[in-house]
């Protein structure tokens, strides 16, 4: 015990009382609104620990969603680099994280609770903006790089609203490999494209 | 009262009663495992009463669902032709609805209850496909063409989610010609385009 600060000493429970603090201050200030040093505050440790079990503000949304570990690192990854398949990798990636029930259920549970929810579309919205839309605009190398990435962003999130949430037919039974074929070229011409 | 069939006369209230049955019908049972005479059954009216305030089963939904007298005739025409010019048409319409707020509102309310509720999702599923998808599919004449549709379907429904929903930007703040132009080469490819 710390009785100079009130903190809590590490334990083998503190990374579980660190997402859940976590939990609940993403759900009820948004990403944005959200530090690791109030995290830390809530949780009762200090936000040294938080940084070493979770890395970065990302990292921790991530966890706290129950993602998969390795996920993040996997697209900030897959993502790099505009070259000329750049929209096949994303297409491929998307749909590859979707099709395992380990990311997919969580993923789904995000998405509910965004669309019923203003602020965890908030919270959706933060992290998606800043962990991923960004870092995937920074190695886009054309111009209104923003509006570019959201456009391929609403592409990807509108196939898993119909193939994973609704399952409309025949979408949500297609093979991926098809739909990929079908998806790159659009994400490619919003990433890379002349503008129309 | 017609006792001898315990059902209502037709009256000034005779709509919103068939109204309030259509709503707890679709929720409960889906787009599909409705009909138009078990609402009937429900409401206690005649079915010939549902058909002459109603007309159809996707009438009397999109009516149930709050959406706009004529939006669903306006529908029905606008995609109405395999012509060069379909995905611009497409996506205009689409987007014009949603900037309504008089439709907007209960598009929102329709699409939170399809993510957070699987009756909801089974009854949205099958106005669009049934309603929507399968008349734009009847439109275009190349092969394949129920997985192209909902992949135009998926690029809207998409748009839909993170300009109206989450609001992400800059998306949620471009202007609509300029959505436009970028969604309409993307659904003309979906329609019409060669297989890739």
């Amino acid at each position: 015990m710390s009785p100079r600060t009130g903190r809590r000493p590490a334990g083998s429970d503190t990374p579980d009382v660190i997402l859940a603090a976590a939990r609940t201050a993403f759900a009820s200030a948004g990403y944005e609104a959200t530090s690791l040093r109030g995290i830390a505050r809530a949780a009762g440790v200090d936000p040294a620990l938080v940084l070493h079990y979770f890395h970065s503000k990302d990292r921790l949304f991530a966890a706290a969603m129950r993602l998969p570990d390795g996920l993040f690192d996997h697209v900030v990854s897959l993502i790099a680099g505009d070259t000329p398949d750049l929209g096949q990798r994303v297409a491929r990636l998307f749909l590859s994280v979707w099709e395992e029930t380990a990311s997919r259920e969580p993923l789904l549970a995000i998405f509910r609770s965004a669309v019923s929810n203003d602020q965890a579309a908030a919270a959706l919205r933060g992290f998606v903006t800043e962990a991923l839309l960004d870092r995937l605009a920074a190695t886009v190398s054309v111009p209104d790089r923003s509006l570019r990435v959201t456009l391929a962003g609403s592409q990807l999130v509108g196939v898993a609203m119909l193939r994973y949430v609704l399952r409309v037919e025949p979408l949500a039974s297609a093979d991926v490999g098809t739909i990929v074929t079908w998806l790159a070229p659009t994400l490619q011409r919003y990433l890379t494209g002349p503008w129309p």
